[in-house]
């Protein structure tokens, strides 16, 4: 353990993850690091979880408020759901359970945009923390900290929670040393200052980072890999939205409106973003960035391929296969890759500056092209808005993908109306489905109907859209954006009695 | 006229406003200088739009395509609407005349944001502007451009279109000369730059603009007023909901999350802006700045009291009276305010950085707190989004004000649902009524229904609400945002078939 913890007084502070977890007491909020699956804790949550679940057996009422940077994993949101022990959270969930105990009503759930927490959590929005949760991998003679496989909220939560739990987790590679890069010039206003960054690849603060050593209460030692999820292979109807996508790009530099080698790049995860990732690996554009939350297979295989020079992130989200690459390669991919705190790597002033080509995933559209990201039919949340927010809204060119139906052709994914809107109109101004690309910038409410209609919607919906906009047209009290309230949610009424929106 | 003329080249370019309007032909795009009806051009407009006129009389086709800062006047939006002449508007109308048009389907109208529209029309977005219209006050012996009332986007429009026409305005005070501010730094990516501005009152470019003398294609002298509105004298409601935002500003500074200058001020026009300015005018808060797209009767008094030190903003928008005192004193004005254009005013970057304050009006916002600002039942225009967007996403306060009832109580401004959204409910911390104030900040979506139905919401509506949010909660999909869609835009409809929201 020397190796990795080269500080004593770190060393004095090893305890196991159980009595660290005793720590942490009923109604305490908790401020883990963890981003899209990566780095985040995961012995202390789940003794911490064993104790909710003792607590609760004998009786008694145990539950906290949990913070992090994004999604976390199993044994942390997925083991305190289980034991119904989070009374909040914030600002993103993945898990499945944790998922479930939101949409019953036992956890409230605030999602925020990822590139705003650090400053909300700075103005006491979520309440001061008790407890920060923090992984990494070493601990330098000095007593620098060297965080795992990602930023996240990191910097934050160790600046302002009471104490401060570190997991050392051997089972992350210490080379990802010098792959960090966290800025220390964020101040709060009136004091701001300017991010100096003018390019996805500089580097503009400290490989490691700083705690107050008086709020370290405990270290604990763990060995467990992060929740790395199987590459999720492009089918056919990813490879078709990439067809698009790709055909777009090849269009918009022709009529040099993006340089060859385009603008940095963001992009989600899952299938249809490693289906547009694969095609621009074999696409002949060269010398590529990334500006993303994320590093996923896609971007990893570019940067391997050359065709990409540089990403910037939070987080890695990477298949088992990936996740290996990078620890047989970490020398070489720390010279590709920069990890950033979530409020550097989503934020606005560099989303606009760099002029990032955001691609984001979501559930629907309604015809003039409002986007529900989170939640199914209106209340069920599904993830979160993340970053999309951070840059959709700006970022240069902002493209939404989507299969035209989900659940067999019973859902269209394009409605009349959205019963929830993440993302408005204006910040929305390229649809990708498999049938094709509707580009809609430019466009007034009504030609962005008939684009999406035409371009986007599958055969089978395109006629109801259509009479649902004529609908509209004839009975609206406005002709701006055309709606027939008593009809406008009635597809999505008709999915939850029925299973499908098809009349 | 050679005293406001220097240069002879441009005083060679002086032509009648029917001369210089008939240069403007069918399917042309027209970029205009204006913005909250502050520095619009008046004389070419009214020419063209009586060309326009005869065209139809004569049964011949004309129509142009119109772009601006934001609003403009009579003389502009209403003349031009007067004759059906514009096919395509963007980005803002505030012209009840254009409204009428946008929402009888004559005229298509895209809103957007107004800190990005410069970077939107570079890249094309709107296509490249056949002449761009521009007030100015004078021309420097050099051929420098001495802007009006305002600068909006009239640096993107000179530099984009392919002719320039400018109406030099005598009503205009020229000692208006060292009030703007225009930043030459702006680059489009992958040439992006930070913008160099820390404080409200720093001045970082030019006080006048440059334009391509090849392009010079008209001069036109006018001698006209802007639309000028009478002061919205604040009436009960107005500031009662100034009372609340007092009290909630004297809260924050107490509890340390605010400085005792506060933060820069963002506000919109209207009685309850006003009764807000009027009521931090009276405060004990000293040293306050304004970083705003508007300088309004209120900011102008306060900075004549000295309570605040120094207002950014892209335009006026005054009473005659405020003029007037503009007029007479621009000497001291010109060392308290400074005009930038809108991609600065309103840029996320400054506003995230500044740490800016904003508070803009609202037509309703839902249980849940997600806002409608600009379509009255979901469909009929009433302006459009404005710079609302930019600062509510990025400020450090986004607050939200309504009186909370409209039509002498038969409309509500707190519904089950909004049937448009212009900002998300990630995007509105606060939102004031003259019922109280709902600081939603932390709060998960149920909660945030709770405090605006007890705070915000007028009595004879929060029996009804809360009822809507049982059923919600009895019948919804899901329990994160509870909804019963076949009842959730009910209100709306009720209020378009019987003239109340009340059942």
């Amino acid at each position: 353990m020397r190796d990795r913890i080269q500080n004593p007084f770190f060393l004095d502070r090893i305890m196991t993850a159980e009595d660290a977890a005793a720590l942490i007491r009923n109604g305490d909020i908790i401020a883990t690091s963890g981003f899209t699956g990566a780095g985040y804790p995961k012995a202390v949550p789940e003794a911490l979880a064993q104790r909710i679940k003792t607590a609760h057996d004998a009786g008694r009422a145990f539950t906290v408020r949990l913070l992090s940077g994004a999604s976390t994993g199993p044994q942390l949101d997925g083991a305190l759901a289980q034991v119904n022990g989070v009374a909040f959270r914030a600002p993103y969930n993945g898990d499945a359970t944790m998922r479930a105990r939101i949409n019953d009503g036992s956890t409230l759930y605030l999602d925020t945009h990822l590139g705003q927490v650090a400053q909300k959590a700075r103005q006491g929005q979520y309440g001061k923390p008790d407890v920060a949760i923090i992984e990494a991998v070493a601990i330098t003679p000095d007593g620098q900290i060297i965080l795992s496989s990602s930023v996240g909220n990191t910097p934050t939560w160790v600046q302002i929670a009471d104490k401060i739990i570190i997991e050392i987790n051997t089972w992350q590679n210490p080379e990802l040393a010098g792959i960090h890069d966290i800025w220390g010039g964020v101040r709060m206003p009136p004091y701001g200052q300017s991010i100096p960054l003018i390019h996805p690849g500089d580097r503009i603060g400290s490989s490691t980072l700083t705690i107050d050593p008086d709020r370290l209460a405990a270290v604990v030692i763990t060995d467990e890999p992060d929740r790395n999820a199987a590459f999720a292979e492009p089918d056919a109807t990813a490879r078709q939205i990439a067809g698009h996508v790709m055909d777009f790009f090849e269009h918009e530099v022709k009529q040099g409106r993006l340089p060859p080698s385009l603008l940095p790049l963001q992009s989600g995860v899952g299938n249809i973003a490693n289906a547009v990732l694969e095609g621009l690996n074999t696409s002949r554009f060269e010398n590529l960035t990334g500006f993303s939350e994320v590093i996923q297979d896609g971007m990893l295989s570019m940067l391997e391929s050359g065709r990409m020079a540089v990403a910037s992130a939070s987080s890695f989200s990477l298949s088992p296969e990936a996740a290996q690459r990078i620890n047989d390669n970490a020398a070489f991919f720390r010279q590709k890759i920069i990890l950033r705190q979530q409020e550097i790597s989503n934020s606005p002033e560099l989303i606009k500056r760099l002029g990032v080509i955001a691609m984001n995933g979501m559930i629907e559209a309604d015809i003039y092209g409002n986007v529900n990201s989170t939640c199914v039919m209106g209340s069920r949340i599904q993830n979160g808005i993340g970053g999309s927010g951070d840059f959709a809204r700006n970022a240069y060119l902002s493209l939404f993908v989507s299969p035209s139906t989900a659940k067999g052709g019973k859902i269209s994914a394009f409605v009349p109306m959205v019963p929830h809107t993440d993302h408005i109109l204006q910040d929305v101004q390229i649809i990708v489905s498999e049938q094709g690309l509707a580009d809609l910038r430019g466009l007034a409410p009504v030609e962005r109907a008939r684009a999406i209609i035409a371009k986007c919607a599958h055969p089978d919906f395109k006629a109801p859209l259509q009479e649902y906009l004529e609908q509209a047209r004839q009975h609206s009290f406005g002709q701006h954006i055309p709606h027939h309230l008593p009809t406008a949610l009635a597809w999505h009424q008709r999915y939850m009695e029925t299973g499908s929106m098809a009349g």
